[in-house]
């Protein structure tokens, strides 16, 4: 019995579909991937934005966002909120749509909204700190992913009156 | 063996895991859902837009525009085009992102686009048949989705400069 507890999946095209998926060869169980959704925010404290320094991988040990995958039955801006709980013990208020990141070498979309801190913060389980930090001390050689510098990039250049967003990728071809 | 084609599946937590999720209770596979995103367009040929009456549920026989599920690996713009080439084998230029929806109780985030069409269109299989409406000749009480109203009214608003986008459902809770 034991090798019933590893999944087993073959690549093939399900009746009735035009593309590969794997199928478990011991079910039939189909599973269909799609495309994931990563909701955070930018928080603001003043001048000051929070930043989590992330206590798993990939990239632990480096600073982000509070973000994460969207669940089911929630708005993006819901999701938003309950990372930063998740992550920074953090009540925040979110405002507006900041950017849009698409990045389909790992089939996934952004959406990260532009929000304010009520109240204190400290790390979940998932950071092993947590901090407000003034621009000019952003750890940025130690940002955990590129579009963590688009955010704070594009959120600063909104704050600062020289663009409205939401903004998109930045860069072509990341 | 006949039992071994059918998934079965258990809801429970998994180790490390805070939610419960589908677990094969055969092969130990972690059916984990995530939100879906929906890409799509409103596709103008000078004022007209293009619209596909659907071939299949949900809402067969209704009017939609051009749009599916965005699949791995694809940016949503190469999505809202490969949906209106699958849909209405129309060959589009896609320009801005018109709107963002999020439809939490089906848990959709839909991206839908401004383009305009290059060239001719037909039916594709799930679609019974393919037409170009004027603004006057759009068959309201036969459109297939309340986003496909949505994004008419808000493609309608920014052509003629009223708003710019890219906007938001438009109504709370649906």
């Amino acid at each position: 019995m034991t090798d019933l507890v590893t999944p087993s999946f073959e690549t093939r095209i399900p009746e009735g579909d035009e593309r590969a998926r794997d199928v478990c060869t011991r079910c039939g169980f189909i599973a269909y991937e799609n495309p994931k959704i990563v909701v955070g925010s930018v928080v603001r404290a003043g001048d000051k934005v929070l930043l989590c320094r992330r206590a798993i991988d990939p990239q632990s040990g480096f600073w982000t966002l509070p973000a994460g995958f969207m669940e089911l039955n929630e708005t993006p801006e819901q999701g938003a909120a309950r990372e930063a709980y998740e992550e920074a013990r953090a009540s925040i208020e979110i405002h507006d749509l900041l950017a849009i990141y698409t990045i389909p070498r790992i089939s996934q979309v952004q959406l990260i909204y532009r929000a304010t801190l009520k109240g204190g913060f400290a790390p979940g389980p998932e950071s092993l700190e947590v901090d407000l930090f003034s621009p000019d001390d952003i750890p940025r050689d130690r940002i955990a992913f590129p579009s963590v510098h688009w955010a704070l990039d594009q959120e600063a250049r909104w704050r600062r009156g020289e663009a409205v967003g939401p903004f998109m990728n930045p860069v072509e071809g990341l």
